[in-house]
């Protein structure tokens, strides 16, 4: 596989052999690489100094639901380095391109909007129309809208990479989204504003136009299939794996709840009195009571035997959003005081369409509501915020800059966010190891750099979470630098001698049962220096003041994990 | 004199002797003396953990000119040190109070507007209404209505530090007003939000309620009286007294259009076509022919003899605003396109009176204007921008948050600011000592910090200016720990025996003809250790990206100081 490079300006291609101490790096460590060899760490995140990679995984292509996306670049939203992930196709589609990497730099002299087509041809660059004139243009349109016309143009078997209107507006919670093996355009790349980053270059869309995957032979073919065999067995025979089969992601709501870390009303409360109606019960019951479009669940990436994703369904059985996912039931659920799925999934889908993190948003949203632009619990209320944002009105674009401009700008000081990126739905005065992962993450406030939730510890003692988020922050850099879904992360906990053997089998290497904490630990080493040389200190991996002092209902618990403890996670 | 500190939750007052290692201190250099000894340098600036200091200099009360009032806390605008100074009467009566520094710290638990009242009878708060409720109140009331207000209260002869509208809704580009020698609020302490950390302390005002002083006796009167007089008569012979005297600070106009550092249309140019009709000339014979309320300049400090300032007439000899300084009318003339002294009058009187510094609005407005917000030079649209600020609109707010929310909120890349803050009217690339300073004073972008433009070099010349730019920026900061006026400073430069020889009568010291340097020195180096453990480090001393890159007409010069230069200032 090669590294395809795309400059902007000049609208060339060049394809180049993976430089040799790139090969052992993919995905997240892979981005972390490029980032930090080719991108002055103190540039500015929408100028042309800045680059976006599109990285698969180490695993990728070869059915151990590792075919997850990483996208990287240096975030507007924190200023640090930044990757973000995302399931579908386009990976695959990669693949089959055999591009490991697709780097783009610098940005066009002139305005305009490009599609960017890639195909066994190599590159070309086809004009998508003007903000201004969206009528006769992809420019101006939703993610949803648009996607379909680039379909009929290029067919239903192509991958997309495209952003919304957020992020033609250079709102810095824009993502990147991508298709599912449906074709649906909803598998967003979400966090840290990299869909700014491609608006500033001038890009609508990437076209990924490849035909079915003749993929290069493995290394050693039957101690791969071997490997493969064990690997999912003991994945599919996972607890876990049942429950994100039966509940999705949603699952989520009701424990935490039950820990007191579901954050409501803008972080004022870990649990919400209505949690009943939007957990993954009621999300099961509901799609289906209605039938709808797919399955209770269904499955992102092709090949995925864990379909934790799901299909919403309206009252009239027709699919409202696809996938209601729990950051998004925490974020524009409880944290809005919306007791109604049907309300969130509108929310999702706007949001979706506008190419925008829901994360983001509904922890601006919570902010703004906390400043008295909407009621907790109102959905008409936040049906005009996100009216305001579709608009792009100063309103509009105060909320897709994110919770800390919404924060600074409203006037709001409890604000839920680290580096500058909102926390995801995990309260951190209730579940303080993910505390320190938001805290102490290069990526800022995330989950996914290292949920704590699953371990069977005292979530509330300050003194031993920092190991705990260490661990798990290292295994989630490892996951994603494999590609994996943190789902197979389970199956690879559970047998962490099952990614040696498929490593070894695939590229005939020789790497030991450590090899996930080592690849973690080479892309966090690699994310920090970027971080550092951007300014970042240990001033930098805090949790905001006030979670520190505000007790937060019904545990009464602050955030209370030392300062020295934080320093110890990479110090 | 004392350490007066004010508690805001407690409400209460306690007098305290200085701390030993505080009296060699005054002005900025206390502030940053008290800032890095009591406030977290990681607090949240709008918090409970930040502080408010008032500080006098080192030479108060004596007649050098050197009364000015410096107020210090941490910056909302930057996230580092802040200390904004200003001329007017309060430092005086801070004196007669015998006040050498007011600590104002916490914050009430209960929202509303409170006037803090000291007087030899200590301090007293009394309610000053609700926002919601304006009309029988001062909350929501601008700077002059409410100054006007309280002198009918408390009499003519007190000294009120103020905030308007900007610093209630907490505004990070909200500064605290004090009253001039005639009692017109408009001598702000401007720069870097301090108003909004007052507004977030719920204090409207602050009345310095005193009797004509009775000054302590000097040390050595006699010796003072000698050193005076040799300071003034060199100070009062300088030809840059005299052109203060004649234009103000406005005959800085021409100068920068002639050095090509005059920022126009958002710092696209250097030179403005029309500046003839914003220079001083137009001023001084603006205020001549229309007659008006002062002579063409005037003094802010009772016994100033430099008489900088100005009382800008309408067409009617009515006073518009007073006074008109240069970096209004750089900012928000030239930088906006505006020919017209009236309406940038009339946009200073605006933004006075919503307490907002001219500077870091001008440089907001000029991105707005890139943004499509406004058209350049087009008086009716820069208007309806002071109104959307006025009225607290979400679009004003943004501008009310200073240029980088501005530019970040409205997808503006081509920002003149620095570590958050907005440069003033001395174009970098063109100035480049004063884009040194802009990058490494701790300060953020502030001419005040060390402006190099009277340096007879060549400006253009990338390695000459970083000693240039650290001995201008540890005489500010020496100037600013005496109290003195920048004017003043002309004097002390010329005759740098003055300043030993006026201390040491005072206080009895025996200080030597370096100790400018020294306070400069200690203050900075108290400033940047507080911004160190804020988070601050080299790659914050950078200008904006853009700056190194898109040339400035019509030197067609870039800001090229390398940044190895740059870290050799404070390295």
């Amino acid at each position: 596989m090669n590294i395809w490079r795309v400059n902007l300006r000049s609208q060339k291609l060049s394809i180049e052999a993976e430089p040799e101490n790139w090969k052992r790096l993919g995905g997240r460590g892979l981005c972390a690489k490029v980032l930090l060899d080719e991108v002055p760490p103190t540039c500015e995140p929408l100028g042309p100094k800045n680059k976006l990679v599109f990285a698969t995984g180490l695993l990728l292509g070869y059915n151990t639901e590792s075919d997850r996306l990483s996208i990287g670049g240096k975030s507007p939203l924190t200023g640090g380095i930044k990757e973000a992930n995302a399931g579908g196709t386009t990976a695959q589609k990669m693949g089959a391109l055999g591009i490991k990497a697709l780097i783009l730099e610098d940005q066009p002299e002139a305005k305009g909007w490009w599609i960017l087509h890639l195909s066994k041809d190599g590159a070309r660059f086809e004009p998508a129309g003007s903000t201004e004139n969206p009528g006769t243009s992809l420019a101006g349109k939703g993610v949803y809208e648009a996607a379909e016309i680039l379909q009929a143009v290029y067919g239903k078997s192509a991958a997309l990479a495209l952003i919304g209107p957020g992020g033609e507006m250079r709102l810095t919670a824009a993502g990147i989204q991508n298709l599912d093996k449906d074709g649906v355009p909803s598998r967003i790349a979400a966090r840290g504003g990299l869909g700014a980053v491609m608006g500033a270059m001038g890009l609508k869309a990437i076209v990924f136009d490849a035909p079915l995957w003749e993929k290069p032979p493995l290394a050693d073919p039957e101690a791969y299939r071997l490997a493969l065999k064990k690997f999912m067995s003991i994945l599919m025979a996972l607890p876990q794996t049942e429950a994100y089969r039966d509940y999705g992601t949603a699952a989520m709501a009701q424990m935490c709840n039950w820990l007191g870390a579901l954050p409501t009303r803008n972080y004022s409360s870990g649990t919400f009195e209505e949690v009943e109606n939007i957990s993954g019960e009621m999300l099961r019951s509901t799609i289906l009571d209605r039938g709808g479009e797919g399955k209770p669940t269904h499955n992102c990436m092709a090949g995925c035997g864990i379909r934790c994703s799901n299909i919403y369904a309206g009252i009239d059985g027709k699919t409202v959003v696809a996938p209601l996912e729990y950051e998004t039931i925490g974020l524009m659920g409880s944290n809005l005081g919306m007791p109604d799925l049907d309300i969130v999934a509108r929310l999702n889908w706007e949001v979706n369409d506008l190419g925008l993190d829901s994360i983001e948003i509904g922890a601006a949203m919570g902010v703004a509501a906390e400043a008295g632009y909407m009621e907790f619990s109102d959905a008409e209320s936040a049906l005009r915020l996100v009216d305001e944002m579709r608009k792009g009105t100063p309103l509009g674009r105060i909320l897709g800059c994110g919770a800390v401009v919404t924060g600074k700008v409203l006037g709001v000081t409890r604000v839920p966010a680290v580096k500058g990126q909102a926390m995801a739905a995990y309260e951190p005065r209730a579940i303080k190891g993910t505390g320190v992962t938001y805290a102490t993450s290069p990526m800022g406030a995330d989950h996914t750099a290292g949920l704590t939730i699953r371990a069977k510890i005292d979530h509330l003692d300050p003194m031993i979470q920092a190991d705990l988020s260490r661990n798990a922050q290292l295994n989630m850099a490892g996951y994603d630098t494999l590609g994996a879904c943190i789902f197979a992360g389970f199956g690879f906990a559970a047998a962490p001698e099952s990614i040696r053997d498929l490593l070894n089998a695939k590229y005939g290497w020789s790497v030991g049962t450590g090899i996930l904490q080592e690849l973690g630990r080479e892309c966090i080493s690699l994310e920090r220096e970027f971080n550092k040389q951007a300014g970042f200190t240990p001033a930098h991996d805090r949790l905001p003041e006030w979670m520190t002092k505000e007790a937060l209902p019904p545990k009464n618990a602050v955030f209370d994990v030392p300062e020295e403890e934080l320093d110890r996670v990479w110090g």
